[in-house]
């Protein structure tokens, strides 16, 4: 997967991931409209509206990524109904050929961690037959708990061919509270990039890791350390667009060959059609606005990693 | 309900909550051919399975402890349909008077944190009108990214008087390896533990605040130097019994009146009737097994925490 990741990126010259990340707020009224009628205002009617407009949004940009990444958290808000709407999202965007990334962070100690590779990322057997739960390409995890509570997502990981994207320097504010602390002079988030690139050996592509990084976009000083002490890591950076983060930044991220990072932009697509440079598009052609902020992002992006 | 957990724990004498990590494997077997039988043999049978067998042990111990602990991964496991059991386990143990810790481990950049805020401790407007997703009165959450990923946790908990439980110290055998790092001459678990204290001063209950800790008895000295750090901390604390952690070693986590900590026993309790002590109550007879071995515990942690 690792591998097929890297040659989307290539062919389709886009290092680029659409988050779906979708708020209730973000959703075009017709579509509310027609969830609520068919479904209720309810829990179950709101599930309906966001799963409607990732499909929307999947149609119109899945000729242009390799990939989306859908937050688990905007899902998780509605309870079940929403973990249903994550489940046809994974679906459809897959049966679009796109890889999927589960922006879902987990991490716990040894058997728990690998009860949660199991249901995102492997299967579960019942009296013989195999199962799957949520079934994402890729995951992010959280590597505070250390060695045990990450092996047990890679062991699934090689039976799956599948991947992981480990928590390093994140893109928020106050990341730096811990992740930048000094430990033996230098920052932390350097010991566990350290180890990120230790655990990736555990399971390698023909380039690349199956075991990636998550980088935030908003710190580059940082991004160009990381890149150097995980070579043969694929960086996911999050943080471009509404979160701060500026393409020139981004250069570091991105290996010699152009290879090496994935960025992703969630707001900054999906409400393109709320943002004053794309409003002549107006909210029923949402997803038109989208496919455009795609392309807009992919020229930005290019003076980033195309002349190294 | 921080006020409540610590009346329902020195009322009933058991700082103990029992922790819900069901895996098909610990479920009785007649339990298991009946779900199977009326769901059939796919995820919406293993997860009526596990339902049905949590439900026995919720009937059996809830007059014995102040709350339970479901760990959110071994729902999730089986996809949508765990999740289903996850919420019929929260509503279920809630009926019978039982305070719900959800074992979520959440934690993300803030605006992400807000919308599993919402999802496990608050609700979600949809038209004028609130629903709520999971509804767990305290959660578990991962302190990596900072105070931006804490603080949207804590404000709905003051919205909703609920309460966290933010990670530390972790029980297993590599949490070491970032978490015990020096900075400044001194562990990363010791300015989490700082922090986690500061946070807690954001919302007080009568004693001790709505934000608390997890740290593992697995690590006994760890404990007496974090419940010095943290006097106004409840902590939480896995890894007693089956993980090794004995009740000697606890009476560190407790403060000087006895309060102060609350011990989680997950298959200690639920799969008792596996273990040779408790062979005698059979198969049929696990919630029984499970009741004893809760009466078991509650003594055995007494030379921890009465006689201080």
């Amino acid at each position: 997967m690792i591998n097929r990741l890297i040659d989307r990126i290539m062919e389709l010259e886009a290092p680029i991931v659409v988050g779906l990340d979708p708020m209730l707020s973000y959703v075009p009224q017709h579509i509310l409209d027609e969830a609520y009628r068919s479904r209720g205002e309810n829990l179950e009617g709101a599930s309906e509206a966001i799963w409607q407009y990732n499909k929307g949004i999947i149609d119109a940009i899945c000729d242009l990524v390799p990939a989306v990444k859908p937050q688990v958290a905007m899902y998780e808000q509605f309870g079940v109904e929403g973990m249903k709407a994550y489940v046809k999202t994974i679906n459809y965007a897959r049966e679009k050929g796109l890889i999927v990334i589960g922006d879902v962070k987990r991490g716990d100690i040894g058997s728990t961690s690998a009860a949660y590779a199991a249901g995102h990322l492997g299967r579960i057997n019942i009296n013989g037959k195999d199962y799957r739960g949520f079934d994402e390409d890729f995951i992010t995890v959280n590597p505070y708990l250390g060695s045990d509570g990450i092996i047990p997502f890679i062991e699934v990981c090689k039976q799956e061919n599948k991947g992981l994207f480990i928590l390093v320097k994140t893109s928020n504010p106050s990341s730096g509270e811990f992740q930048d602390r000094l430990v033996d002079g230098r920052p932390l988030y350097e010991l566990v990039g350290e180890k990120v690139a230790e655990w990736g050996g555990l399971f390698m592509g023909k380039e690349y890791s199956y075991i990636g990084a998550v980088v935030g976009a908003t710190y580059p000083e940082e991004g160009r350390t990381l890149r150097r002490l995980m070579p043969k890591t694929l960086i996911l950076v999050p943080g471009y667009g509404a979160q701060g983060g500026k393409a020139e930044d981004l250069k570091h991220y991105f290996s010699k060959d152009g290879k090496g990072a994935i960025v992703n932009s969630s707001r900054g697509i999906i409400t393109a059609y709320k943002m004053p440079q794309y409003a002549n598009y107006g909210e029923a052609a949402y997803a038109d606005a989208a496919r455009q902020a795609v392309l807009d992002m992919k020229e930005d992006l290019r003076k980033a990693w195309s002349n190294k």
